[in-house]
């Protein structure tokens, strides 16, 4: 073992002493959980951001099922300065997947940690470990037959609340910004303590899932989107199941449309007559379900505007496509479906569409079934527009304002088309927030292509930021820039806290920017 | 100047260094905004818990309306090692009131760092100082004819939006979760740095107020019932003035109504069919609005059962009055109203009050106001149930189920009737949890109930921890106690954060437990 390769060492960590650090992962987990051999690895090391595989390499990657084990292993790490990167499902696909942040970390597999501790048909709550897929939350809230509903993200089956809620993504149905909808957390802090936030530090008390804050200051935001400890079990909300669900879709001609579209629906947003984020889709984000830009056009760079109409017309999709849904027992849905329609009236062009207009429309069955929480993979669709496997979502936040959508737009298309990508965007309204969600679709087999969409996408950030905007998220390749962009005093506190929790900085190093 | 006396001097401060520090602040602050003599400093002395104000005398108060002079002032702190207790309002009654939380720390009182600097009547979002109040900003919106309400604690005029969201307080509408619905914070933290939250750390966004995240670890919560900053500017939401608000009341006869009532509601509250915080309001609690105690009863120690059953009939008081309200456009109500008064039906015995029903109930109007966001100072009727300004909340929470009720009625009247006091008592029901809020009551004026009433608080503590309850929130002289119920673990992690935000330990030593 003394001569052993490995794919990438730790930073600062010789060979023998990564070989003794393994030989007690391996005490800790048995041999068959701690993989070292670049076949093993092969899957921690797919990503789809334009960047050399070879940045995101991991020295290995640790298959933990217990709470006992991380303790063990964390206690290993301080030892031997050895960085963790802890994953749930690995599936965090447009943000980084499954390696490493920097290479030679060492990933934390945490999905066969995968138990439903609970569920509470009366309460409405839930208590999972990291492994837990929506897929299997589904399935056994469906085998109970119990009457609650989840709120998942667009990749739903395959990936998991715990990873979703603590990269603060969100869904679309009432429950869609799962952070605000989560109650009580498990975390293995550095040192190896056993933190339970919120309620959850009262002995015998059954109050962790159904009260967020405890007593004094609320801890649980400062272990999402961050490195400060490896979460082993997340409380959250369910959605009692309603009586009716009414999902709707309102299609626009015009690109300008998009300005009148949210300053008509952001009242009913905040007063949540829509109470679930409405999407304002654009042409090529809507017409991914159906549509390869090849079947259209074969050459480099950016798709012509032509060709964008030329799809509008033939598959009759809007400029723009708004979705939203109703839910309540069937007196409230008539009401809030004769409020939605006054105001598409009052826009005067928008055509209204209800499940039963759309058929098996597959662009609205996917909406449908994701504003329902019912499991879908057709977002996927998007990683087919281009082909070659490459992806990265820009995100950035503006308020919820008809005057806010149209710049954002065409700063975005023309950044992109420089580059020679398209515009794949939709406007999701929060209530007084939207983000804006461009997926950069590039081929990964192209090296011309890659280098372009790095520069693209560095580019739209410096161009967002300077008009004023910040993004929500980003994928691992870009955390330290965008970090930046939020200014020197919160990264000083963030690094405060590193240096407070993790001294050794063995947790995650360089998450969202954040360094010992 | 030398050789001057002060009420208290910070502990191991000698009286020669705090005359230096009394310099230095009167240079910032000027003269008048330095106050050191007894009979100045006599309103940051005065407390409702049952223990001598000696505990809790401050050595001065600054006012301070500017951040600048708030920098300034956490650098001589450090240089001296002097605490600050800052407060807004300082009207945090039943909490601990304007006074330090120990002996001999400088009140920086914020109350004059008072401007509304923005209401956003489109996107429904404030910005305020600490200073400002509730009355404040009603007034400025009402002035500006916005179709906007607030959401206040029960104090509400005299209290502002900084202080209760900072304590977690909480209101009575559907905005009633402070925290929930604040957005962006701007803190000083104890070296003298300005950290903005949230998108506040972009340059030119206009995101702050409109979206909580930010990017990285969420910091917002660690500033909450904290004591790790001192923050001078607060961004919250505001709810869009609805067309129809409908409050009722449901009185039902038998204490042990309360375990039916509880569960018919909650699958309302969970739902939203009732948006606000209902509230199930205990016989004495609910007199208090229109009775004192001396009306009926002049003796010592707790009010008899057979009287408080008098005061029921000759008060036309239920054993539980239960109130919420309806907010929406007339046809949303009107849906809604039916739903809950098909549960009351379901439930056999609720007599449904209307305001119409209601006439001038002052019991009726009060949580009409409250539920409404109109300033109201009926609360303070609880202050001359037995009179003597003796006050301490006591709130415990727990699941929203019957189940949980009666025991907790029980067990509460059993230790406060033991030391001689009142179970004055109700139930907020959140959603899934609750929070029942009993207010201590005592004559601070007597020397045996002072006594009394201090050991029957450490008691209902003891007790209820022992049963798996905490609660959200304490005066300032229990707050150790409290933050030992939550375990080792989340103390130690409060202690690292301080240690790393606030290495001299100079804001709020003690607040909710935390020492440096």
């Amino acid at each position: 073992m003394a001569d052993r390769q490995y794919v990438a060492l730790p930073q600062n960590v010789e060979q023998a002493e990564f070989t003794t650090a393994v030989r007690k992962f391996t005490e800790i987990l048995g041999a068959d959980n701690v993989l070292t051999a670049e076949e093993q690895l092969l899957p921690y090391m797919k990503i789809m951001m334009p960047v050399d595989e070879a940045q995101h390499a991991p020295s290995a990657a640790l298959i933990a099922t217990e709470v006992e084990q991380i303790q063990r292993i964390v206690r290993v790490c301080n030892e031997h300065k050895i960085p963790i990167w802890p994953i749930s499902t690995g599936k965090n696909l447009g943000y980084g997947s499954a390696p490493p942040g920097s290479r030679g970390q060492v990933v934390l597999d945490l999905k066969r940690m995968n138990r439903i501790i609970d569920v509470d048909p009366v309460l409405c709550t839930a208590l999972v470990e990291p492994g837990v897929t929506y897929q299997q939350l589904y399935d056994y809230i469906h085998e109970r037959k119990y009457p609650l509903w989840l709120s998942m993200p667009a990749p739903s089956a395959i990936v998991g609340p715990v990873g979703n809620t603590l990269d603060r993504g969100v869904g679309y149905t009432p429950y869609g910004e799962h952070f605000m909808f989560q109650c009580g957390m498990e975390v293995i802090l550095p040192n190896g303590d056993i933190l339970r936030t919120g309620m959850g530090g009262i002995p015998n008390s059954n109050t962790w899932q159904v009260f967020k804050w405890g007593y004094g200051p609320y801890l649980d935001g400062i272990f999402t989107q961050s490195n400060f400890g490896v979460v082993t079990k997340l409380g959250f909300w369910l959605m009692p199941a309603p009586d009716v669900y009414k999902p709707f879709a309102i299609s626009y001609p015009d690109e300008a449309d998009i300005v009148s579209l949210v300053d008509a629906f952001r009242p009913l947003r905040i007063a949540g007559i829509v109470p679930n984020a409405m999407v304002f889709v654009g042409t090529l984000y809507e017409a991914s379900a159906t549509v390869r830009r090849s079947q259209y056009y074969t050459q480099k760079g950016a798709t012509p505007a032509e060709i964008i109409r030329r799809i509008r017309q033939e598959h009759n999709i809007g400029a723009w496509t708004a979705y939203g849904a109703l839910y309540g027992t069937k007196e409230q849905v008539d009401v809030s479906w004769k409020i939605v329609t006054d105001v598409v009236r009052a826009t005067g062009k928008g055509t209204i569409i209800t499940e039963e207009d759309a058929g098996n429309n597959p662009a609205f069955r996917y909406r449908a079934d994701l504003s329902r929480g019912n499991m879908t993979l057709r977002e996927f669709g998007l990683y087919n527009w281009r082909g070659g496997g490459g992806s990265m979502w820009f995100a950035p936040v503006s308020q919820a304002r008809g005057s806010e959508t149209l710049k954002q737009v065409q700063m975005a298309t023309s950044i992109l088309n420089k580059h020679g990508l398209d515009y794949v965007g939709e406007f999701i309204v929060g209530g007084r927030d939207m983000h804006h969600i461009i997926d950069v679709l590039f081929d990964r087999t192209d090296p011309d292509e890659m280098k372009a969409a790095h520069t693209c996408f560095g580019e739209l950030l410096d161009e967002f930021n300077r008009a004023g905007y910040g993004v929500y998220r980003v994928n691992t390749a870009f955390m330290d820039k965008v970090a930046e962009s939020y200014g020197p005093v919160q990264r000083q506190v963030h690094q405060a806290l590193k240096r407070a929790l993790d001294p050794n900085g063995i947790v995650a190093p360089g998450k969202s920017g954040i360094w010992v």
